[in-house]
């Protein structure tokens, strides 16, 4: 067993080839070939919780199980995240490795989803990526979502206004957000809409990257039961995701939902007008492709 | 994060101290006072799986998440089990450790649950111990309960004759097994009772540790029908345990199993004729419980 740190990790990622790994690994989910277990959480006092999510692509050499321990009351100083990906051998059974990342992969994993769904609904020559939220997963989200896609302009919509700064875009209000940007993504805590459904434009494309657990929610259900809605993993985004709120409302048949990874295979041609939303809620085959990438990156066959 | 090897696992291990642990933890998690995650289960060809189990004891300063892979299937000289115990600390979410345990502390808290409920079922001056099973849980199982209980006499009923020599006892027929041993715990595979309900005789006493998965089975029905039983997590029991064949074949009311916990806590007392069996399938609190001590033992605070 080889216990892997962070700086390692780094060294053995890469970008170019995860993202492509990931998006195999969408449409392999979609296309039922992904197993994944039964997601496990603990909860502890003060906004704190542990959670597990376990996979493994049919056919492939290694499986993984990440535990991403996420302790937001935690006092200045000392880190929120921390967590580890255990590769193992589907074929032995061996522990292979535990990828000491801190949380990171996950939020690399997540960021690159980011990337992908932004990819899949952009409009035609996208000029202004809006971001509302201006934490950890926002800035990763930008900067994945910029890699990816040629944006001019960024516009910042956050509670703090110097964030704006510190992501290098302008900062905005909610309205001129909605109005100006080709693109949103939202990656916040919230628990309750991040605008109303009025502030809907014809054509708004949206990556809501926020909503992860139950409770949490960035978008009006109305604006979602009136969107496209393309879902990480159908079931996980009814149970917690933004398509959850507008099933639970009524306002949303679940059939509806477009698996991601099989929107990654067909890519849907969008009206200019329609309105687009992308529910990522995170799913375990993000862990094991960006594990397996660091694993083989590590120990080549 | 602290990497420990399995043989300083074993030195840090005091058993005495882990089995009071034990008994205060199932105690524990009878009175609702042990947060248990779902488990997590991923399946691989030829009957091998990874099981997650993840448990935090309610005002602890840890908790622990355990990965543990069965490979059945593998060749001889590469080992069946693996795994891993991650140790969290429930204050900060940092991962103090991973106990690369090899599946060794699932074996010794097994057996350490089968010596409480051996204690807790056994008949007064209990004489004879009877073993269903020769394999690696057989002999912990042989062992723990005979550190308990001052046994005299072991026998063995095992497909492989030889077997009974290696656990140190007498090869004997199933009919004489159950007409003779005054405990019988069974450590098998099967899928299948063992024996029918007819060999059981008044005032048997059985701890049952095969049934840990769906599909397994060592007891009839009947036979736990007419039983008092006593269930390590009664949930895990109707689910996959020997509980949940008879509670499917609507011989047995599920309001009547006793949690483990419970009778530990407040011990009843049997009748000299009365049929007591213990399902043990295994649960998380055992693994907490076990990786806590191990990982007191060696950063002390």
């Amino acid at each position: 067993m080889r216990t892997v740190e962070l700086e390692q990790i780094m060294a053995a990622l890469d970008p170019e080839r995860v993202m492509a790994a990931l998006a195999a690994g969408f449409r392999a989910f979609a296309a039922g070939e992904c197993q994944v277990a039964a997601v496990g959480h603990l909860g502890f006092p003060g906004d704190a919780d542990c959670h597990i999510k376990s996979a493994h692509l049919d056919g492939d050499d290694v499986f993984a199980v990440k535990i991403s321990n996420s302790f937001y009351g935690n006092p200045a100083g000392v880190p929120k995240e921390d967590g580890v990906i255990v590769v193992g051998s589907a074929r032995t059974g061996a522990i292979l490795a535990v990828l000491h990342d801190h949380g990171e992969l996950t939020g690399i994993r997540t960021a690159m989803a980011g990337a992908l769904a932004a990819r899949l609904i952009a409009p035609e020559r996208p000029r202004t990526l809006g971001v509302i939220g201006s934490g950890d997963q926002a800035r990763r989200q930008v900067a994945a979502i910029r890699a990816a896609l040629p944006f001019e302009r960024l516009l910042v919509c956050a509670r703090r206004p110097e964030a704006a700064a510190a992501l290098g875009g302008e900062a905005v209000g909610i309205e001129r957000l909605c109005a100006e940007a080709d693109l949103i993504v939202t990656a916040t805590t919230a628990r309750a809409p991040l605008f109303p459904a009025a502030l809907a434009r014809p054509g708004m494309r949206i990556v809501a990257v926020g909503a992860d657990a139950p409770g949490k929610q960035e978008l009006d259900p109305e604006l979602v039961a009136a969107a496209t809605v393309i879902a990480d993993s159908p079931g996980q985004c009814i149970d917690h995701g933004e398509a959850g709120w507008a099933v639970r409302a009524g306002l949303l048949d679940p059939a509806r939902l477009i698996p991601f990874g099989q929107a990654l295979a067909e890519p849907p041609s969008f009206a200019a007008a329609e309105t687009v939303v992308v529910d990522l809620t995170g799913v375990a085959v993000q862990d094991v492709v960006i594990a397996k990438a660091v694993w083989e990156a590590l120990a080549p066959a």
